[in-house]
C-alpha cells in the first residue's frame, strides 16, 4: 500500500510497504481522511518524542476493512472515526484513569505507523462507529474535539462565564463551538490575521480583535473587568504570558496551545493569590473521545465548515505547508 | 396607584392604593412586565406560605422611579429587572452561601408587596440593570431563568450529557435552551400537548415525545439506554416517579417541578445504589440572578419568543387562567 | 487444594478442587485472608445474580504464588491486595470509565472463582503490591474500603461537614474513619446494639445514638438542623425512608447499604425541591483500589482493630453466620 | 482605652484612644487575644494597601461588651470570635459571592479600627459566638484557619491524595491539620529550621525534609514520582518556582503564601500543559468562616498548641518581632 515515511526529521518519502494484518483484538481500518496537526509539524521537525522512520498521521477515519481474531462489535464495512491514544491499563497512571500520563503512553502515528497511509491497524477497542450523518471528513475531526472535550473537564465551565480565546486556528474553532454550546456569555477571539477572524465571526464569536498593539485597550472595552476564562490555542509563550493580564479575578487561564518544550513565561506569584486564579495545562485526549463522537453526532459543533483544504496522500508535504497558514483552517488528506 | 391585591385565597380585586416611596437602601420601580408562575396560581389557591392582603408578582422588569437615600450605582430612568430573592445575610443558612434557605426567607411579591402594580418598592441591590437590548418582556424572563441557573449548578451537567425533559411548559423550555447551550448531545422533551411540543422542537429538542401511553416505547426507542439527565419540569409526582426508569447508570434525576407539599411518590432503593444514580432538588434562586442577565444580555437563550401572552393589569385574573394552559406558554401582565 | 464450593443456593461444600494455574497476563495468588461480606450471603442465600457452583471471596489478600506469560512488575512472594472487579474495558460503560456497570460486569468471586480457597487465579492488573506494614487481615480490607472511598467521590464532603452514620457494622466503622479524617466536623452513628455502637465511639464517633423509639428526638438533641450528610450504612430500606428527616437544606443522602431488590421507600418529591436536596447511589469500587491502598498503607485508617473474628477454611459456615451478628465486627476467613 | 495605633509605616504607639460606641447593626467586643499574622507586619512596614494611623489586629477573640441597636442573637457577655472581612454585599463580585474581590474590600484592622486594642467595633454579623470549650487563644485562631478553609475549598483535595508543603510556619501547621483529617495519605514538611520540623513532626507530617541543598534528592527519595498538592506556604518566591519540580502529572500548585507584590517567577509553560497541571491561588476568606469556627468546635484541628508566645498589649513591638522567628510558631497579644 502508499504510506507517508517521515525516514528521519525532515525527510519524507511516500512508500510502498507492506499492508498491514490485524492481530487479535485488532482491525485495519482503510483511511478516509487524516488530518494535519501541530504534532505532525513536529514529528517532521524532529523536536517530538517519535522514532523514525515513522508513518505519521493520527486525527482519521475510515473504513473497517480487515478483522482480528476475537473481535466482537466491529464488522468489515463500518465506518469508524479512531482514538489513537494507546495507553497500557496497567501502570500507576493508567489505574488513576490518568492514561495520558500512562508510564508507556503511546499513540497511533505518533509511536506506531499511523494513518498518513491506505491502511491502519489499530485496536478494535480504540474505534468508534460513526453513522451515515457524519462525512469522513466531520470524522477525522473527532479526535481535536476530543482534545477540547478533555479541555472542557478540565475547566469546568460554569453558565453565563465570559471567554477569551487566544489565536483563531482550528482549534480554537472548535473551543469557540463547545462554549458557545456551553453556556459561556460573552466569547471574544484574538489572532494576527483579519481572515481567521472571520471564521471566528463565522462560528459565533461575540467579538474579534486583531492582535496588534491595540490589542490590549480593544480587549479593554470589550470586557473592562477581564474574563472568567483565557485560553491560549496559539502555543506562543508571549501570548500565554499576556494572558494572564485579561483573567477576571477567580478567572481560570489555560495552557491548551504546546509552547516550545523548553520555553518559559514570567509570572507574577502575588497576582496568582491576590485574584485567586487557577492555571491549568489540559493534555491531549483522556478517555473524551466518546463524549466527542456524541457531540459531533448530535450536530452540536459545525466540523465540516472548517475543513479549508484536502490533499491526495501524494501531496502530503504540501499539505504539511498548508496547515498552519492563514489562508487555510483544517487540512486534511485523503489517502 | 392601581395594583392587584389578593384580599384572601381566591379573592382579588384590582384597587387603587397608595404608591410606594423608597426607604433608605431602596428605590421604586415602575413595573413594565410581570410574569405569571405557579407561585402566583398558589398564592391564589391559598397554599402557598404568603399572608394576606398580598400583592403578588416576582418576575418583573421596569424603570426606576425613584432613588432612596445611600443608594449609589441606581439612577432614575435606569431599565432593571430585579431578583425578588429577600435573604437576611445573617442567618447561619445565608453565612452558608444557603440563602434559598434563609431563615428569615422572603420575596418581593411573596411575602412582601410585588409586582403586580404600577410600582413597586424593592432594595436597591436587588436591581440588575438591563441594556436597551433586552425588552422588559425579556427582563421579566430574566428571574425564572436565574432559577434554571441555579438548577444548572446543581446538575454540573457534563459534555455530550444526554437529556429527558419530563413537559413542556415555559420553564422547560428555558431549560431546553439552555442545556441546548451547555453542550448536551441529546435533547428529548415530553409533554401531554402536541401544540408544546411543536413550541419544544422550534427551540432546539432533539425529539419529542408525546406522554401517552406509548411514551415509555417511544422513549427506549430514541435512547434505549437512557438518560444522563432527566428532569421533571411537571410537578406532577407520578411523572417524576416514572422519571426513574430513563435515567442511566450514573445518571441524574431532578425534582425541578414543584410537587403538592404533601405528596409522596416511591422509589427503589436498590435501583439507587445500584445503578450510582443522583437524584437533586433545585429551589428558586441562589445568588444566580447575576448570571441570567449575562446569558440574556448574551442572547443565548431566546427569552422573547416564549411570551405567548400579554395583559393590562385590569385582567390579571384572565391572565391567571391563561397560563399553564395548552394555548399558551409564557404570560405576562403590563401594568 | 481446599476450597469452599457453594453447590447450589444454600449448599456449601469444604472440598479439594484443582490448583488454578495462570494464563497469560494472570497470576496465582495464594490466599492469606478473605473477608465475608454481604455479598457472600447473598450468593449462599441465592439472591445474586451468580451461576452455581461457585467459589465465593472477593475481599482478599495474599502472597504471589505463579506468574503467567507477559505479566512483567510482578513476581512470587510478592504480598498484594487484590481488587476483585472484572471490567471489560470496551463496552460503552467502560469507555465511559463506569467500569462498575460494565455491560460485561464480573468481579472475581461472584462471577469467577474466589479467594475462599488457597489459591486463586486473578488478572496481574488487579494486584497491588502491599508493604510488610500491612499484615495480611488489613489487606483484605483493602477491598471495603475502595467501596467507601468510591461512595467518597460520590459525596464530594466538604470541610465542616456534620455526617449521620445509619448503622455501625464493618462498612460504617470505615465510613467512620474516612469522613473523621475527611474534615467533617460532627459525626454521629446510630445502631440497634451497644455493642456496635462502643465500636463506634472508639473509632471516633461524636456521638452515638441508640436506634429505638427514643431515636428522632436524641438526634434532635445532638444536632437540631440536621446533618449536611446522611448515609445510609444499614442496607434496611425504613432506615433510608427515615433518614430524609435528619437532612439538613443543601444536604445530602447516600444509599450505601444494599436493599433488597424490589423493595421501595417512600419519598416526598416537594421536600426534595424545597430543601435542595441530593440523594446518592454508591455501588462498590470504580478505579478507587489505589486510593484505598494508599490510605491503608498511609494509616489514615485502622483497620486492623475492625476484625473480630477468625476462622480456617473449613469453618466457612460459621464465619459465614457469625458475619453481621451484634457480636462481631469483620469476619475473616484465613484459608 | 488603649490602643496599638501605627501612626505611619514604622512608627509604632500605645496610646489612650477612645473606647467605640456600637452603631446600629453594631457590637463592641472586649478584646481578649488577637494574633500577629503577615498582614500586620506589612501593615508595620508601609506595604499594605492601609491608611495611617490605624489600629492593626484582624485575627480576634473576645467578649461582646455592649450591643448596638437592631442586633438581635447577640447579647453581653457572649464569647465571639470575629469574621473581619468587610465585604460591601452589593458590588459585581458580591453578587457573585466573591466577596474576598469585592470592589470596596474592607477588613476589620486592615482599613478600619481592628482589635490590638482593649475594645474594638465590629458589625455584628460577623461574630460567631463560640462554645466555652474553645479558649480565646484558640477562638483568635479561627482567623487563619478561614483562610485554610477557603483554600481547601479551592483545592478540592480528594481521597489519598499527597502532598507537599513548603514552609512550617503557623499557616503550614493549619494546613497540615486540615489535611491530615482531609483524607491525604503521605504529607511531607520542608523548612529552613529543624526546630519548625520537630513541630510538623507533631502536628501528625509523614516526613520532613531540612530546605537545604540536599532537598530535592530527599524529596525524591520519600516520593519518587512527586505529589498530587504542593502547597507554598513561605510566600518566598523561589520556593514556589521550585515547588513546580514536585507536582505529579494531574497534580496542583497552590500559592497560598503572599509573594511580594512586583515579584516574578519563571514558569515552563510546555510543563503545564503536559502534566495537566492546575495552579491555584487563595486570597484570605470567602464565607468560610463558619466552617472554620465548626472544624474548631468539633476538635478536629489543635488550635491550641499552636500558640507559643503571649504578650500584653504594651509590648505589641516585640510581639511582632517574636513572630515569624524560628524559636516561635503564632505569636499573640492579650489586651
Ligand atoms: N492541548 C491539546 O490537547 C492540543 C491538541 C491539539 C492542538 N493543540 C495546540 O493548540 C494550538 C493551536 O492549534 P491549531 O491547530 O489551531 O494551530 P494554528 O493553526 O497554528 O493556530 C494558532 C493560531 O494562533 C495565531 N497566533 C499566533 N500568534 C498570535 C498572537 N500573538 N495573538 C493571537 N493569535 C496568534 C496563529 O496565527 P499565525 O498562524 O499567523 O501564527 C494561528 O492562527 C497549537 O499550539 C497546538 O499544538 C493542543
Ligand atoms: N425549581 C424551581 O426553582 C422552579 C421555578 C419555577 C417553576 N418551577 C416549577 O416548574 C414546573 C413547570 O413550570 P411551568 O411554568 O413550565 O408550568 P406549566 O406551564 O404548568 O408546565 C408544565 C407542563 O407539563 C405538562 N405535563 C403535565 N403532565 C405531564 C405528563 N404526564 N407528561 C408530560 N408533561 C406533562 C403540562 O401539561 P398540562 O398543562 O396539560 O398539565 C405542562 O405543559 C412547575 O411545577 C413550577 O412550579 C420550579
Ligand atoms: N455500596 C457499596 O459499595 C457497599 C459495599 C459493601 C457493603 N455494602 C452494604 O453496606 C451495608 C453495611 O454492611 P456491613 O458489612 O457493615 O453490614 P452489617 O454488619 O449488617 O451492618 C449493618 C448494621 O446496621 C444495623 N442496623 C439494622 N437496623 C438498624 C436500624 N434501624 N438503625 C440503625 N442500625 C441498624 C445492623 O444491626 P443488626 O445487625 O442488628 O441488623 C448492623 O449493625 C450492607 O447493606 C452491605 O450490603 C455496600
Ligand atoms: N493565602 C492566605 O489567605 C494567607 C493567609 C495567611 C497567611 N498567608 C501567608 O502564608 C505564609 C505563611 O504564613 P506564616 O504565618 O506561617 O509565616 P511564617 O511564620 O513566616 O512561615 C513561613 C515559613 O517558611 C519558611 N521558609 C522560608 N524559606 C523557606 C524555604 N526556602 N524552604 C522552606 N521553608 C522556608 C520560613 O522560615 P524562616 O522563618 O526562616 O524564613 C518559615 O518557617 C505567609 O506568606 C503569609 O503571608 C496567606
Ligand atoms: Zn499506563
Ligand atoms: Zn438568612
Ligand atoms: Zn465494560
Ligand atoms: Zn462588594
Amino acid at each position: 500500500m502508499r504510506a507517508v515515511v517521515v525516514e528521519q526529521p525532515k525527510t519524507v518519502a511516500i512508500k510502498d510497504v507492506p499492508k498491514p494484518e490485524p492481530g487479535p483484538g485488532e482491525v485495519v481500518v482503510q483511511v478516509a481522511a487524516c488530518g494535519i496537526c501541530g504534532t505532525d509539524k513536529n514529528i517532521y521537525a524532529g523536536t517530538f518524542l517519535s522514532h523514525y522512520p515513522l508513518i505519521p498521521g493520527h486525527e482519521f477515519s475510515g473504513v473497517v476493512a480487515a478483522v482480528g481474531q476475537g473481535v466482537s462489535g466491529l464488522r468489515e464495512g463500518d465506518r469508524v472515526a479512531v482514538d489513537p491514544s494507546l495507553f497500557c491499563g496497567e501502570c500507576y497512571y493508567c489505574r488513576r484513569l490518568q492514561g495520558n500520563h500512562c508510564e508507556r503512553w503511546g499513540a497511533i502515528g505518533d509511536t506506531t505507523s499511523g494513518a498518513f497511509a491506505e491502511y491502519v491497524k489499530v485496536p478494535a477497542r480504540n474505534c468508534y462507529v460513526i453513522s451515515e450523518r457524519l462525512s469522513f471528513a466531520e470524522g477525522a475531526l473527532i479526535e481535536p474535539l476530543a482534545c477540547v472535550v478533555w479541555g472542557m473537564k478540565r475547566l469546568q465551565a460554569q453558565p453565563a462565564d465570559s471567554v477569551l480565546l487566544l489565536g483563531a486556528g482550528p482549534m480554537s474553532m472548535l473551543w469557540l463551538q463547545v462554549l458557545r454550546h456551553g453556556n459561556a456569555s460573552q466569547i471574544v477571539v484574538t489572532d494576527l490575521y483579519p481572515s481567521r477572524l472571520e471564521a471566528a465571526r463565522e462560528f459565533g464569536a461575540s467579538d474579534v480583535v486583531v492582535a496588534d498593539e491595540s490589542q490590549e485597550e480593544r480587549l479593554r472595552e470589550v470586557s473592562p473587568r477581564g474574563f472568567d476564562i483565557v485560553i491560549d490555542v496559539t502555543g506562543v509563550p508571549k501570548v500565554l504570558e499576556a494572558g494572564f493580564k485579561y483573567v477576571k479575578p477567580m478567572g481560570k487561564l489555560m495552557a491548551f496551545g504546546v509552547c516550545p518544550m523548553n520555553s518559559s513565561i514570567s509570572v507574577n506569584p502575588f497576582e496568582i493569590y491576590n485574584k485567586d486564579i487557577t492555571i491549568l495545562g489540559s493534555m491531549a485526549i483522556n478517555y473524551t473521545f466518546e463524549q466527542a463522537v456524541e457531540l459531533a453526532e448530535a450536530g452540536v459543533v459545525d466540523l465540516r465548515s472548517l475543513v479549508s483544504h484536502t490533499f491526495p496522500l501524494e501531496e502530503f508535504e504540501r499539505a504539511l505547508q498548508t496547515a498552519g497558514t492563514q489562508a487555510s483552517m483544517k487540512v486534511q488528506v485523503n489517502p
